[in-house]
């Protein structure tokens, strides 16, 4: 054991009115384990990421980001799905508190998304926003051809050749994408941009912890080195086995009839780490008739729109609780507010929230896992990330689904393909 | 029929692969409205709303709203639940589309929002935006003791305070509130804050069309009149009938076993109301063990989260699909991109994204109810925000619960009180 393993401030699991699970669902688990720690399954190139800090592509990785900060203050990130959640997860969470969705840390890029929908009105303000910014591109896609990051690229690297001619644009371009195949890797080697791999074992679900999600928070500020010793801090035993724990737990509650997973928070920061789970689970868990419906809510904000529901509403679900022990700032309740929360502080405030939740929830009899979060630090973000990563593989594999494919998002690709074909 | 009503682009309702519904259950919803419109029933004041537009108080709504843009550039809401996401919902339909959530139309203030959460760490960074700002507050509380506004508006005030002086605050500050009771009235009389009524027979999930709504929304220069007039719209005699039918669609399908309910869009300038629909839905049905569980998500970002369950997952939900048909702006794709998408222009791919979504989901069996709406105008946000309280109340009543009561909100906050207090 390293000495990250003895850090004191670590993810924890609490599980509340909670099925028991039995040791030989955990044995089952550990097989799981070995059979994605192997090398020989498809897809579990994501297992190793963590280990990957010292190699000579992170070291690249860092001198570009530090290189786009010093061309432009903007980074326009160009992806979707597991091209776009995982490192706005990241931001969000490591770079700002949720007043300033995307914002940056200090001393970074300011990041702004695109390509992440087809919507023109949305892309016309993003070109608006960008007409008096000097900005750089992160293309992030394995084929190049997926309709939404192919549309706004084109769109983007447009402005940049009319403002900067060809080959100075090409300069602020930076791809990632697979090693060899797709039209995006052709591209990258004609025009001459700097480009990042998408490990082809690898699958955009699980790539955060790749240049996928390491280049932007790099370019943002945020400190991958910390996030990989996060992540490596998840995969020792002791976290492994909470890991272990929650999969079986997750597959006790669907097998007694609950049919709905709602990830909850109280930190407006962890808002798009919540919709990285809704994915990560979703696409994961979410085939032959299978799967736990995952929803997102954050709180206290949507105990004022579906706290109804959750306290005396039809109990199809359960809850996981990302519960963060020590937030970033606070705020002290002036004297002008009620008598019983002046002085106080708004974290102190939030935190009595959280247990009295927790109190009421479990009254109704409303099964609770509560993951512990030491804070929103880039080491917790790495922890959380591969923490789940693994839970969700153990739960699929448990269900009997393959964790690593997503045969039904061709069906709408084909229809929306022939109905363009026909115009 | 007035002339409003021979509008050419409405609300439509297209219901593919849904329950028939009987005749019957068509007229005991013309009961259940005879019933919402007796002025009998406790909280059907919101009924009524659309046709306040002439009111006195609204002409001085649109008059503090103008003194508000020339007071200050940046309008802090403070408010949550049925305070908050009705007027974010509007600002973000009819003044932004998504790239600058929160965003003002044009000549209007910008919004910013406080008092939705707890999170110091949001505070915290909110303090710091306003920081050098010229800021007014609107503090939107039918008691004033709500503990997130309570906390956000005395941080606010203090600020104010500070910079200003005490009577100069006062000037800053609206209070949209009951007519008589509560904290917030007290003050609003003793410090002079200019103010407006929260009708005491309109909940607040139903609020939108009051003052709630509409103080913000006219502040941020959205024409309130045109929310008004498609309010009206709504709640003509051809519309009422659609909302009927969606109304007996949805109880069919939750008889029928269904037990979630997925809001969809392709406008990300829809987010906000979907999560306004979340609250309406889930408050109004999630009581006595019942409802049909809201969710929503925001295509075709979310087709590469949720997707793959969506066709192929545990098949509990059904669709309910807002699809705009004109929106705001477009951008026309350029040569750089695939030569199937080159040239076309994005809202066009966009559609050809829905139309294969329903394609590839009827062909999985998912039902679709698909509310056609004309674009991201004022006037069609107050005719889908009418169109949909109607279906609420009238799908709540015939599931055989209360639309208009919240009874399972106060068990946390008990538990909550009893934390505070005891520490």
């Amino acid at each position: 054991m390293t000495k990250e393993n003895e850090t004191k401030n670590t993810l924890t699991l609490e599980l509340l009115g909670c099925p028991s699970v039995s040791d030989a669902e955990l044995a089952r688990i550990e097989e799981i384990h070995e059979g994605l720690t192997s090398g020989d399954e498809a897809f579990t190139g994501w297992v190793g990421l963590p280990y990957k800090g010292e190699s000579e592509e992170t070291a690249r990785l860092k001198a570009a980001a530090a290189r786009i900060g010093s061309q432009c203050g903007v980074l326009a990130v160009v992806g979707i799905g597991g091209s776009y959640l995982g490192a706005r997860a990241a931001l969000e969470m490591c770079g700002a508190g949720g007043a300033a969705p995307g914002g940056a840390a200090p001393g970074g890029a300011e990041i702004l998304f695109a390509g992440q929908n087809i919507s023109g009105t949305y892309h016309a303000e993003l070109i608006d926003r960008l007409k008096d910014e000097d900005f750089c591109v992160c293309v992030i896609s394995k084929s190049g051809t997926t309709t939404e990051p192919n549309i706004a690229f084109a769109i983007l690297k447009d402005l940049l050749i009319k403002r900067h001619g060809r080959a100075e644009a090409a300069k602020r371009v930076y791809a990632i994408t697979d090693p060899e195949g797709g039209t995006l890797r052709a591209e990258t080697e004609a025009e001459g941009y700097e480009s990042f791999v998408i490990p082809p074992d690898v699958g955009g679900r699980y790539s955060v912890l790749s240049p996928v999600g390491l280049l932007p928070m790099a370019a943002a500020g945020i400190d991958v080195d910390a996030v990989l010793a996060g992540a490596r801090r998840a995969a020792a035993d002791d976290l492994r086995g909470l890991a272990a724990r929650l999969a079986a737990t997750r597959k006790a509650l669907a097998d007694g009839g609950k049919t709905v997973e709602i990830f909850e928070h109280y930190e407006p920061a962890l808002f798009s780490f919540a919709e990285w789970l809704k994915q990560l689970y979703g696409e994961s868990e979410g085939k032959e008739g299978k799967g736990l419906f995952p929803a997102a809510l954050s709180f206290s904000t949507d105990l004022h729109s579906m706290g109804q529901f959750l306290q005396e509403g039809n109990q199809i679900f359960f809850e996981t609780l990302l519960d963060v022990k020590a937030p970033p700032r606070d705020v002290l309740v002036p004297a002008g507010a009620d008598p019983l929360l002046a002085g106080k502080s708004m974290n102190e405030i939030n935190r009595a929230a959280a247990e009295g939740v927790i109190a009421a929830h479990r009254a109704a009899g409303i099964p609770i896992a509560r993951v512990g979060v030491p804070d929103l630090s880039p080491h917790s973000f790495g922890a959380l990330a591969y923490f789940f990563e693994l839970t969700c593989a153990y739960t699929a594999r448990l269900m009997g689904v393959d964790p690593f494919n997503q045969p039904g998002v061709e069906q709408y690709k084909r229809e929306m393909k022939r109905l363009l074909t026909n115009n």
